[in-house]
This record gives C-alpha cells, sequence and structure tokens, in this order.
C-alpha cells in the first residue's frame, strides 16, 4: 500500500482506470470508426472501393528510446508518426490507430498520460482516430506498439516493388538530422545550451514528421513507380527498392539533401557526411522512384504537399547498389538492421 | 562471436533473415491480402459493404507465459488465438494478422521458427493469413503483440453493449479448466503423469480455442444482442457487458458449465468450484445475450456451429450485478486485472 494517498503509478490506477483515461484523451472517435474503444474490438468502415493499409511497428525502452533522455509524450507522438510513415509510403490516408502498452507496475501515472497525449495528438494532426489496443504490465521494459490503419483506392496504392530501371530516385527534406539528434542524446548533451540547428536535430529524432500528405499527393497523382520510407536510413532504404523492384541503383553523393547541422557534425568528427548521411536512420523522408514522363506530375505533387525535394539518383538496368562521387563507386553501405 | 558455427539465435540470424524466415513460413497469403510481408505495410481487400474488425492484444514474458513452462508454438498459437477470440466476440471473420515480435537477442532461432509456425497454423486454422508486423530486439522480455484483422457486415456485427434487460445469457464450452490449467503450471506438474482431464486444462490453458465459427454463425442469424468473450473470466464479462448494455445481471451458480477436472481441482484444495470458476480467467468461451424471442434461431446457430452452449443467467432491469444460487445472492467478483 501507498504511503502517498495521491495516485500515482500505472499499478495503483489499475487497467480499467488506465483504459478510461485513454478513453477520455483519445476524445470522439471519427464518423468512420462505428466503434472504438471499450469493445472487444474496433469497428471501421471504409470509403467505398478503398482497400485497407495496415501496419505496426513497436518501439522498446532502451532499444528505440531512453525514458532519461526522452519525454514521454514525444515517445508517444514518435510510436505513432513512425507508423504513419509507413502509410504515407503507400499512398494511404490515416484512419484509425490501436495501441498497444506494455508497461512496467512503477510507471508514473503521469507518464501514462503524457504518452498517450502524444499518441492522440498525432493521431489528430492527420485526421485518425485512437479506436483502440490494450494495456498489460511488462515486468523490465516499457514498450509500445502501435498498429496504424489507412484507406486507399487500390489504383493509387504505392508499393517499393514497382520501380523501373531508368525511374529517377527523388527524396523528400534532408537526411543525417535524426543520427544526429541521436548522436547528441548519447553525447548527454544539455538541452538548454543547444544551437538551432543541434535542436533541430533533436527535434527530427525524437519528433519525426510522416510525409502523408506528400505521399498521398503523389499517389493520388499514380506520379511514382515505388515508394518507400526511410526508417534504416537512405542507403538501406535505396538497396530495398531495387531489389523488391528488380533493378539495380546509382546514388550521386553530391546530390544528397545532407542536413547543414548534420553536415558540420560529421565534419568535426572526422566522418564523411555522405557516408554518415547513407546509414543514419530514422529521418522518415520518403523515396520515390519517378519515371521520367511522370517527372512534371511528380514535381507538380509534391509542390502541392509543401515539400521540398531533391534528385538524388536512378533505378538501374544493372544490378548494382551503388553510390558515386565525381569517378569514385562504392557499394552502398547497409542500413540499420535489429540483431546487427 | 559464436564459436559454434552453425546460427543459433536470433541475433546470430539478423532481422533481414528473419523476416524472410517469416516469410516463406508464413506461405501464399489469401487473395484478400494484395501486399503481404516485405513492403512498408500491408495491403487488404475487403468484401463489398463489409466493414474492418481490428484488434490487438500482446502476450508478454512472466506476465502471459513463462519460457520454461510452454512450448514456443504454442505461445505463436495462443497469440493469434486470443486476438481471433475478440473478433469471434464481434461476429468477424478473420482475414489478416499483423505480428510484432520483440526478442530477446539470445533468443534461439529453434524457437523463433516454432513460435512462427504457431501463429501461421492458427491463422491457417481460421483462414486468415500472417499479412506482416515488425521484429525488434528486446533487452530482457520476449513480447509478441498480434493485430488481427476480420470482415462482417455492418448490421452482422456483435458488441457488448447491446444487451437488453430480459435477455437470456449463454455460454459456450465450459468454464475453470484454463485457471486449473494454469495452477498446474505454477505447481511444476509433471506433464507425462497427467490424467487425461487435467491434460485437457493444460491444453486449455495453453491453446484456447477461439469460437470463430460460432460467433459468425449467431452473428449472421442476428440471433443475439451482445457478446463478448471471457478472457479475465465470466464474472469479468457479465459485469462488463452488463455495464456496457446499462443493465444487470444475475448469474445461476448451479447453472454454470464447470469443467469436471476444474472442479474436482477446486473441490480438493478447499475452494467453491462456483466461485473459482467465476474468476477463472482465459477460458475464451463466448457470453451470448438473447432475446427470448430469438432463442430458437440462437440454439439453432450454435449448434450449426457445432458448439455446445448453456442457459446461465438473465441481464436485468435493475443495475445489480450478481450471481444466485438458491436463495443466496452474491455480488460478482471482480475479474483477473492488469495492474489488479
Amino acid at each position: 500500500m501507498s504511503v502517498n494517498p495521491q495516485i500515482q503509478t500505472v499499478a495503483d490506477a489499475g487497467e480499467r482506470a488506465l483504459i478510461e483515461r485513454i478513453r477520455v484523451r483519445a476524445g470522439q472517435p471519427s464518423r468512420w470508426i462505428t466503434t472504438g474503444i471499450g469493445d472487444d474490438a474496433a469497428v471501421m468502415t471504409m470509403n467505398r472501393g478503398e482497400v485497407v493499409v495496415a501496419t505496426a511497428d513497436s518501439l522498446v525502452e532502451d532499444v528505440h528510446f531512453r525514458r532519461s533522455w526522452t519525454a514521454p509524450r514525444a515517445i508517444g507522438q514518435k510510436a505513432v508518426a513512425v507508423n504513419f510513415s509507413d502509410l504515407a509510403a503507400m499512398g494511404a490516408a490515416p484512419r484509425a490507430v490501436l495501441l498497444s502498452l506494455m508497461l512496467p507496475p512503477d510507471t508514473p501515472l503521469a507518464d501514462f498520460d503524457a504518452m498517450v497525449d502524444g499518441v492522440v495528438a498525432e493521431c489528430e494532426a492527420h485526421g485518425a482516430s485512437l479506436a483502440g489496443g490494450n494495456i498489460t504490465s511488462s515486468p523490465r521494459v516499457l514498450a509500445i506498439d502501435v498498429t496504424a490503419l489507412g484507406g486507399v483506392h487500390p489504383r493509387r496504392t504505392l508499393t517499393r516493388s514497382g520501380g523501373r530501371p531508368g525511374d529517377e530516385l527523388y527524396l523528400t527534406g534532408s537526411i543525417g538530422a535524426a543520427a544526429t539528434g541521436l548522436a547528441l542524446l548519447e553525447g548527454s548533451v544539455d538541452r538548454g545550451t543547444l544551437a538551432d540547428d543541434l535542436a533541430d536535430c533533436l527535434r527530427r529524432y525524437e519528433a519525426p514528421i510522416a510525409h502523408v500528405r506528400c505521399g498521398r499527393s503523389v499517389a493520388g497523382n499514380r506520379a511514382a513507380n515505388a515508394c518507400m520510407d526511410l526508417s534504416d536510413g537512405l542507403a538501406d532504404a535505396a538497396r530495398q527498392m531495387a531489389q523488391a523492384s528488380r533493378t539495380g541503383v546509382v546514388l550521386e553523393g553530391k546530390q544528397l539533401p545532407i542536413h547543414a547541422a548534420a553536415r558540420a557534425w560529421s565534419e568535426r568528427s572526422g566522418a564523411d557526411p555522405v557516408a554518415s548521411a547513407l546509414i543514419g536512420g530514422e529521418d522518415y523522408e520518403l523515396l520515390f522512384a519517378v519515371p521520367a514522363k511522370r517527372r512534371r506530375g511528380f514535381l507538380a505533387a509534391v509542390k502541392r504537399a509543401q515539400v521540398e525535394t531533391t534528385r538524388i539518383g536512378s533505378l538501374t538496368a544493372d544490378s548494382r547498389m551503388r553510390w558515386v562521387r565525381g569517378d569514385d563507386s562504392f557499394e552502398l553501405p547497409g542500413g540499420y538492421a535489429h540483431f546487427g
């Protein structure tokens, strides 16, 4: 029994009260959620002719985040954003989220609330509803597994396997920032003294933005042959897209849109900024393979989504996976993989 | 580096190889999965007019199972079955599963394969496909989070909130067996020497059967006002159904279909078999609220599904939650809740 009469941990509150706290925080579900939190399962109505796009991804304590580094609200937000990024890469609109929380009994209730608030905020930012899930105790590790459900018309679905030799590769935003943000955290940086551009790297690591509008805009215009997101780095994404499309790939090192602070950070530590940016994970930018004849439609579609893109290379007829700088050609490095 | 040249743990194999092992084990996806394992997300086509039913549930090591007690294949199978039970309670047909695995690096590869085989076997038993998910390392605890997606026509959906005062309550199968199975494991029973009826309790705990056919049959006939499954025990299910339906509930202690071995087990340990059966969790039977005028249609529907049912009580106009035995009336006990 607690000596403090206030409820302070999730164990003090109990499972039913936690579900009720989630229900209150989630608010009124969207009209397409006909049964939401509190039944055996959620029920969702699809728009006529749409297919369901479904993805699940988890954040595990001490693997994907540390509670001592990152605020609980950001953890909740990121757990949803990384899933919405996968929906974006398929051209789908996020509709519903299921939240599986595995919580050590001593998790502070305030952290629980903040995590759920982060989940709900990210749902609302993209017009989706938190529609269900479950809570269980976990003896030693806090983990969040999120399932995101989206909808898209089947002829407007993007996959990573649709690329063709000769397709131009375009990348949204910039890369290297999230990896730099992680390096800052690993170096126990003092947030209060960070320069703006490094603070941006930290934000990019802790609160990635899912390019949902961009993915949908390009998919809706059928302006790309293939797409995937960059969760495990550009080299990994390019390699996987090429493998799935049965093509090779060549990336132009000089064209890569490397975040300025990430470039400076690499140079200061004696690393090659291009090599670092190729393997740095968690940027959640989108990589598109665009046939030359669709280039104008593609550029118009990303412009409508108010996203910057850079042409960074091509898919090729040969099977090599490489990046070039001037006359030098290098094998694409591997990306981050769990269990190495 | 391992001194043994054979690959033996998931860390030795690596994430990509693990995904490939899952893809091989999952086999060819059903025709409604138009994009399966290996892309950013799975894509599923719904039957015309159907809504999506979605649920997620996780099994966490040392909370829901112990690796020293239960074979990995059974863990995988149960992780899916408990989700299909939720779909069954909504009247939905299972179509697709997303599998999130959180694995300590030293998880033996043979255990990984067996868990995935269990997942696939349970999917196949109900005509569903393993369509996606993700794998991540987990520093200390093995956890499986499964999302199950099903389809149902909206007017044939069952919820727990549709009950009306006067509805008759019916329960499939028998209760108390799974809790007895767990007690056997906690008592470090020797499997080799178990009597058949106790071995059945162990099976009911480790390999629960989701009553998918029964749920769909009753829902398809619109023969029940409400339904839910018994994951946290009968008392809890009855209480939750009544709360959601804004009714009271009365259960007839003498009518409860208590598993014979569970009854004997309770009596031998000096416990009241009815009280034990009310709170024993994990039986995954279905509880139905049936209006008297639909009784014949209901009984015909469960008979077609070849499931036994027992009438065990009623929903009531007053708000009391109780069970009775002869002239004695008792408040319904609470069920198992995480963080109790």
